[in-house]
């Protein structure tokens, strides 16, 4: 794409003010029709939120920003190659495709190691450090059954 | 966990009504010392939001709740067996455990299939459906070389 490299140097540069203003050192921006329509900072600690990455942060912003939960059609460009729980959310957002900067190596080497959240998920549950437990006696298919009946329900 | 099967029992039940409210048919909770400290829905197509999965919810709601950016000493109970971008947040909010009702057969039987994003994950980057394109000629540490230097950085 066009215009990636400058697109990335801006991201860049809102991940080093992020740190400066007390933020984590990530950042990201969502692109559409060459267009930026929305940004994300790290701002997990600041927050208390854990789940408040830079790509989640944009995705949010531009889903807000486009009044729709799917940004088919759309970019991501992320300082940072993205860890498991964002690459989900860019699945879910439909993105179709992310830019990248930093690397996974690059993250661990400054003391943000994921590497461990992928190894997880490669394991089978039974494997895993956070124990998984299936719960018996429940009728867990319940919310799906009301679901089926529900006629406005939107599908995604 | 004694109780673990009543806990379920109530996230069901928000689940049902969240579906009766227009809402996905999942909802999750977080216990801390045998106490409910938040709860989550899924509320994507409510709130435009494609991260806003129960498990997603309900983590970012204990943490407002503790004051903190780590759930150790949590459970999360959620009606449907986490997705990635689920369990990634899981494993960053450092829970100790989750509990789970229904499993993924019984999701994708009801149209919720994140299969495709547990393939892809398990893919080489390379051979993702949506690509994650490395940008080159930018600096690309300089986010996490500003993060070395700022003095009252908070490691997560």
């Amino acid at each position: 794409m066009a215009g990636a490299v400058e697109w990335m140097r801006l991201a860049l540069d809102l991940a080093v003010r992020n740190v400066e203003a007390g933020g984590g050192p990530f950042a990201a921006l969502v692109l559409n029709d060459g267009r930026k329509i929305a940004e994300g900072v790290n701002s997990v600690t600041r927050d208390n939120d854990p789940t408040a990455h830079a790509e989640v942060m944009a995705i949010r912003a531009a889903c807000r920003q486009m009044g729709t939960f799917r940004l088919s059609g759309c970019q991501l460009v992320t300082t940072c190659e993205p860890c498991p729980m964002c690459l989900g959310a860019i699945y879910w957002a439909r993105l179709d495709r992310v830019y990248y900067a930093a690397n996974q190596q690059d993250a661990t080497e400054s003391g943000f190691d994921d590497s461990l959240i992928y190894q997880e998920l490669a394991n089978p549950p039974s494997r895993r450090r956070i124990p998984l437990i299936a719960i018996e006696g429940v009728d867990a298919r319940a919310p799906f059954t009301a679901w089926q009946r529900h006629q406005s329900r939107t599908l995604y």
